[in-house]
């Protein structure tokens, strides 16, 4: 099989475009935490749609962790449907949009501003009108991407999240552990993942389960599934699950355990056991590269499972640049 | 076909059930929304899981849409797997819980109230360690409920939550509404969704699609359908669906709408619209009550639904009262 799709192209992209937004934003991220120290946010609020909502949450789940912050996920129907007006006073409003286009992020993120919240944007756009109307934008600096699955700036956007979260919690353990990430996303592109392949092999449906940061990713995994591959893919909290979900998980049903760090391993080991017993067909984790840190395995994966979904989207007939029925950049109220 | 399970005879208890709910709480609840109002929350953070969870979303939009507040879903594994200790000063901490007792609601909860959140409960069990372990408890009173699959008391919580909405924001219309409520439930049960039972009539999946407080209830109705009817279901925003799984829905994939209200409604019809031309089998809304209110609508229909999933479980052979591999009640960490 040949790698010629620009989706293939950029997943090979993702490591030097990390090492690009790691060096461009050291500066500004260290003065953006230095300012979040000195005036402290008491929540934060994000705004995203799509596979920048899923970077969103994994920097939440970041945010949460570290910083000891409620983070609330705010849909961008509550202004430009329901016409509510949300106070954001003593917040930090986080907004993602790879395209920065978007006019319905856009509005939201600056009602948030304008009731008192702190606006931050991580866009891949530095010229684009989200960029222009936040207090603060950051470039998450992945380059021009053309495939309609979203992939280095997926990453990018986790990562230069993950840069402000470790500047403003002063956590050294994980700005060292930044610095080796671009090394472990190569790393991951050369992991052996044929079991995944297999185990999507004809799939029409799977599950994915994961916890905490991994859950944030399991649920972009999902979305590559459905969009790049036509496979009807769900995420769930390896606890969620059991209420309810698991019934549907037996006489062979297809699940993919994603537990790349320890905390979160044990029960989420511990659910696929249970579902194993009840007559799922379980993939564990697929080959793992070494711990780098807790917040940064769940992305440092990623290569490889893009890696699988762009190959089996093309075994399917599907051209993984241009699925069916989609657009790059998606405009809604 | 007879009408002999336990979750039949729940549904129909739903009713009588709200009108306690609504008559017990009157008292409380003016006297929590009156000191909401003295000591004014600058946001909102919840806790639950499945369909309590659920309840907790809708109760969430309500107030972010009546109140102006941003309302975080906060995990309870940030604290039971992760340990981080979450800040709630100002917060007003909303924990929904059936049964009251979740080990890990309970402790995220009490660790919420520690860290400066006014504590709140939503149970159907006024004895239970959750009750004993906030500063406010409302007892949902649902009354008991012995089928796997919460109805009565989803509707409950539900409507506890909104009752404090509803005092707490001083809405007449809204208080009005809720005591109608009551009657638009029973007419729910008198609603002909006998499309909507054809529609799932042999259906492997669904996807439901709907927005605002709709989404909440779509959200609930995809977990019913998964746990009582083994459909593997999946709610989506009818924007964000836009953003990637809607390319899976062509080629007579079954898709609902469940659009309710006419603020978000022409969002969803369009849509489904658009899913149609795709080649989806698109069920629009089925016939609908008259219009209440639109923070109540959402709620008021799903009798309707409920019907329909208990007697489709028992086409299916399944014993809805007793799905496989399923417990009533979940002790995660």
């Amino acid at each position: 099989m040949t790698d010629t799709s620009l989706m293939a192209a950029e997943i090979a992209e993702i490591a030097p475009a990390v090492q690009h937004c790691l060096t461009r934003n050291e500066g500004a991220m260290a003065a953006l935490g230095e300012m979040l120290r000195r005036d402290a946010p008491g929540h934060v609020i994000t705004v995203a749609r799509g596979s920048s909502d899923h970077a969103a949450h994994y920097v939440g789940q970041a945010i949460s962790q570290r910083l000891g912050l409620a983070v609330a996920s705010v849909g961008p129907s509550i202004s430009s449907v329901y016409g509510a007006r949300i106070a954001a006073e003593g917040a930090l409003v986080l907004a993602v949009s790879q395209s920065g286009q978007s006019r319905d992020i856009r509005h939201l993120t600056e009602m948030l501003g304008d009731t008192g919240g702190l606006t931050v944007a991580l866009t891949n756009r530095a010229d684009s009108p989200l960029a222009h109307g936040v207090d603060h934008m950051i470039d998450i600096a992945a380059g021009p991407e053309q495939a309609v699955a979203a992939t280095k700036s997926y990453v990018c956007s986790v990562v230069a999240g993950l840069m402000l979260v470790a500047h403003w919690a002063q956590d050294g353990a994980l700005q060292a552990a930044l610095q080796r990430l671009p090394d472990a996303l190569d790393g991951a592109l050369r992991l052996d993942w044929s079991a995944m392949a297999a185990h999507l092999e004809g799939a029409e449906r799977m599950t994915l389960l994961s916890r905490g940061a991994g859950l944030s990713v399991a649920q972009e995994m999902a979305l590559k599934l459905m969009e790049t591959c036509g496979i009807a893919a769900q995420a769930f909290s390896a606890a969620e699950v059991l209420h309810g979900p698991s019934a549907l998980l037996r006489d062979g049903a297809r699940v993919m355990l994603y537990a790349t760090e320890k905390t979160g391993a044990a029960s989420i080991v511990d659910t696929g056991a249970r579902l194993t017993a009840q007559g799922a067909d379980v993939l564990a984790m697929p080959p793992q590269l070494p711990a780098l840190h807790p917040l940064l395995d769940p992305i440092a994966h990623l290569p490889a499972f893009y890696k699988v979904v762009e190959q089996e989207a093309r075994r399917r007939g599907i051209n993984p640049d241009r699925p069916a029925f989609l657009q790059k950049e998606t405009d809604t109220l």
